[in-house]
């Protein structure tokens, strides 16, 4: 930013220029244009923290996206829970990412590990650059992570060990993996100039594998340890649809979350204001943002198209839960690439994403594995596609801009940038899956042998909003109007102005 | 952009002001100067994209809107086939806009009929000032004009012929439009400067013609070939309000757009940095965005009013819906002239569109015209006022703002700016229902004598989501709870892959 | 602004400097800077002008959250008249602020009880500031008090009552006391820096006095005078739960809500390019802008989390509704402070508000006083805990950051800063009762004498929604599907801690 704002008026020479006695008005002039200068750069705080603020609150609002898709994807009787897990990712997430997350993933200069400055908050606003706005920003990162996660293991999992795993995960297993990849000290970063993996570090631009593989392989051991829920397999091991209670929350939750990836995706700049090439010219940073916008956009929309009529000719239907479920494939699969790939890359990285979810499912089902989102499917299936896509498709014009200050870096296979990016995403899908399977397995293992994982049968059966929340989450009818108990009275309402009689309630 | 950033620093002059032996500095001190105005365009460019992106985002949350108020305004039935619709809008939107709609719009050098550049976004971002954020927010435009259409069609059309019209809409009959009144090339853009029809031109600001009458007329048409639904009217021929089945759904719907509007109509203005009169001053386009964002809340406001008491006057009750649909009334009539109308005819807008809407719905009533939604009347009728007004309304001084760079233009009748807007106007509505007449009416006459276009009696009584879209859309009770069979009637639909039947309802 | 971007280039000091013969070449230079800085002007207004904005947009956001989560927490079948109710505050709100209350509040130079200029938006934009988006943000504020006091009184009330307290609400008993705090002439000002009560004046950033305790004051006395809904106590005077009908609806308010608080705080600031200190540097308003929102965070996080496991203690379960509002509380509270505090302090003003919430509706009980949305007790409790709080803990640094112009004034007493703040603040306690007493609570005991405010009983039995509003906001059943008149079954769920015996199902 100093860099962008800064303009080299040297007195000394504009001195020399004037000729003799003129060191006075040369140094006037030049603390005129230095005083623009240092304008110049408010503004460009100004503008990028206006950008990057809203950013995040639109990344927060896909909490609300998630909350809503998750309570419409899980039958009424567990509404309850699944809201206040939504509710409380958020909440504790604040807390754990203030005290350690955002240290653990940014606090550098630190080894390529992990992160341990900036604990609460401290030294922030820091001179390298790091302002609350970008703690906000990747607290609504975090949260989303664990979010993810808790669709997994919905309608069967104890509220205890949801404390517990969200907990971690957010304070301690997802900054990690941030710190790996998004930190300037990550020893996988593409950003880290220094010593970049195989000379290229990896570019996961706004998280196809740091946030939502985490977050699916994290779901998929929950889901895996503690089995599927009862019902969802028959005796003979055929797969019953669990259908959700209300598909208007499916696609409340979907359209927020399409939304929010505005704040996601474009919103990884972090900043706007900066020019690329030559200053001054309607190309720069805020194109490249806009253009991120649009390959978010057109992977979605390609996505979800894809899936209404592969699902039409699987299942003879036009099924709207699916096609959500497949847009937001295909956001999770340009989240890594989307501000490297043409538009037109991002419609083929959208046809494949639905295509990859729709194989996850046939396969989850064939291996009676039970995930009532789908969110080990869609977000890490999609998420590893995701990052398989970045390496074959990103160009090499928009990989020098978006990560410049190293000429000459590798970008897409079929871009002709070479294998070396392929190489580098395909170690990042390992190391994803070895350091979640590490961190989360044994958790959720242990939780599970101290039989703090699973909830009691009878729970299950009665729902967990009666038996833990006090209470299902609809009360549609009053006992007061009736008098006949088990009846309800959301009956056709006719307005006066027809011949009808009114209800006689 | 450009011409605002630019400093005028000619070295020449300076040098001959400094004297003799002074080019060298004068070119350093030029030099400076010019580093400085660069700066400055990389800032307006910054500020103005990140003005527009998150516009953009606001008009795209109106999908929701439409979705939710859609959803709440038919019956549970039919509800994951209109929300189905609502998704498709965006998706199929998304890439139809992407391979020709952007283009036909705005691809400029053209004729005043139809654009031919930035098919596929190639070319795109072009100096002549069309950025990636650009067709972002024209994309979001074309999508709620076939969110519109949906309305008006909803529960009786089956789901191809909805995929038919969307595509055809978004991807040709809407762009053709915004050419005509938008484009630069336009032959009745009021940005037209080289050839103005009727030296004005037609001030559709953000769209009451544009988008909401392009909608709503070809909504009439769909319902009005298609006929009402099924017990819309009585044997006696008198109307039977078939209420939505979520006023809940319908409130969040109308609120998400009444937050989108705030992108629709400030947003129009696509930029913010652009001083008026003198740079410098604190009156310029900010405030103009300001007031088009005060001018649009007050319309709404008064028109909620007006509806309200108009409707407990003549239906004896205070009815929250009809209070939602006259608010979005009063918005679609001051979109056409949002940004140049003082605040309080913005109250008279308001006012006259809640009558509009009124009126036009006992027409229909009486002409036996069944839009669920009432779009037709909505977009289509207030629309239709809005230009009118602003055609009546419109300030000297506002208009010679907004639309620079041509002295001494018409403005509205009231304001004495004398007749030719209105003459403007009133072709603008004429060419509007023929252009959308000429191509949506044959359209869906083809569709209806294909039999593609109205759903089967069977199908209408039972609800097109139970026999085409996999199920109802809300699953309130549970069969596992339950020990009485004949309660509840959303049952559980089991997938067509399970070995269950599929419900006899 | 202008300050800011002001460069002093003195064209007769730099003519000296220059030598003679040269007072053109230094006009000439000077001209140069003077056009810079006009530019920079400019830039300000519009960066400046587009925070404010989308902060207004996400404020505005809030009453769709309000008018969902009272929807969630009212019985179903007064859920059409609550959210009325909703609709109408923003819409009556906008004429009335628009007409009245902006003049009343900010209409200066006035005197420190009420202003008198701007009526009807008259001469806005002002030179001294006030622009169109400054009405747009302040009415916002301004039907988000009507909104809590709504709350208060669902269920009971007669819609006439409603309008008329609303209007007077929102167009002059709100308006006097931001007046008060907010405008620079206001009497109680921390920005009145010519006359600062007890020196200091009161620091209510974003309005836990002015906004909150406002609304839930006004809607205490509403409640109290109509007394408590019909069986919200028994025979024996024990409490019981009347249980609202929808937790789906009473999450998505509280996200919405969550997401515009991002307006209402951060966004008071109503600019965000400012330096603070030095220019140039990377610590400016933008900085204390996005701490603004990190503290508002950081408080609800803990207050929900709190309040998780405080109610875990009481009640025995997880309470997602109640988690949200202690969410609530912790936002409400930080709102006043949220500025000045640093972000360790607002985990303790989340902390207290969430005991703070419990305590009031606990003697709430005991005093057997209703109030569906606990409004009262949240916005009034947890405000004025808030107020307290900023007097405590509010820093040296940021009060002379975020109230500049006046060195050396007082600040939190736990930080040093004596107790001169605390008094000032007691003071706006007292003083927002009593104003709030003296006119809202003649205004409900009128209407109660008048026989204008509580319904009948039978409407009360029956609902409103049925008797006033047009009938049942949701038909999730079909007669035309049915031959079975009287089924479904959402049954009345009844809280643990009632007496009921927990439903069979």
């Amino acid at each position: 930013m100093a860099t962008w704002a800064t303009l080299d008026c040297s007195a000394t020479q504009l001195a020399d220029l004037l000729g003799p006695n003129s060191t006075g008005a040369a140094h006037f002039i030049c603390d005129q244009i230095a005083g623009v200068s240092t304008k110049l750069s408010d503004t460009a705080y100004a503008v990028d923290t206006t950008y990057l603020l809203f950013s995040a609150y639109l990344v927060f609002s896909m909490q609300l996206g998630f909350a809503m898709l998750c309570a419409g994807s899980v039958r009424a009787k567990n509404t309850m829970n699944i809201m206040l897990t939504n509710v409380l990712d958020a909440a504790a997430g604040g807390l754990f990412y203030y005290l350690f997350g955002f240290a653990f993933a940014f606090g550098g200069p630190s080894n390529g590990f992990i992160g341990h400055h900036f604990f609460g908050l401290s030294k922030v606003p820091s001179a390298t650059g790091f302002d609350y706005s970008h703690f906000l920003y990747q607290w609504a990162f975090a949260i989303a992570a664990a979010g993810i996660t808790s669709g997994s293991i919905a309608e069967r999992t104890q509220f205890v060990a949801y404390l517990i795993y969200s907990s971690f995960l957010t304070g301690f297993v997802y900054p990690v993996v941030s710190h790996w990849f998004w930190s300037v000290d990550g020893w996988a970063s593409a950003g880290n100039t220094e010593n970049l993996l195989f000379g290229t570090g990896v570019i996961d631009f706004a998280g196809s594998g740091v946030v939502h593989m985490v977050g699916g392989i994290a779901g998929l051991w929950g889901a895996f340890i503690e089995g599927p829920r009862m019902g969802r397999f028959d005796h003979s091991g055929r797969a019953v649809a669990l259908r959700g209670h209300s598909a208007s929350l499916v696609v409340l939750g979907t359209f927020l979350l399409w939304f929010g990836w505005y704040g996601f995706n474009p919103g990884s700049f972090t900043k706007i204001l900066s020019p690329y090439g030559s200053s001054g010219s309607y190309y720069g940073m805020w194109s490249a943002v806009g253009r991120t916008a649009v390959t978010t956009t057109l992977a979605g929309c390609t996505a979800a198209l894809t899936t209404l009529f592969g699902k039409r000719i699987l299942s003879g239907h036009w099924n709207v839960t699916d096609v959500c479920n497949g847009l937001l494939g295909g956001f999770a699969a340009i989240t890594a690439g989307c501000s490297v790939v043409e538009p037109w890359a991002a419609i083929v990285c959208g046809f494949v994403a639905a295509i990859v979810l729709i194989s996850c499912n046939k396969l989850a089902e064939k291996l009676k594995y039970d995930d009532p989102l789908e969110a080990a499917q869609l977000h890490g299936g999609c998420g590893a596609w995701g990052i398989i896509f970045t390496a074959l498709f990103a160009t090499e014009k928009y990989v020098n801009e978006v990560y410049p200050g190293k000429e000459g870096r590798p970008y897409g296979l079929f871009m002709g940038g070479g294998g070396k990016l392929l190489g580098a995403h395909l170690i990042q899908i390992v190391v994803i899956i070895g350091w979640v399977s590490a961190t989360m397995g044994p958790l959720f293992f242990v939780l599970h042998k101290l039989k703090l994982l699973r909830i009691s049968a009878e729970d299950e059966m009665a729902g967990m909003d009666l038996t833990r929340h006090g209470g299902f989450a609809y009360v549609y009818h009053d006992d007061e109007d009736s008098e006949k108990p088990n009846v309800i009275q959301l009956r056709k309402v006719v307005e006066p102005n027809t011949s009808s009689t009114p209800p006689s309630v």
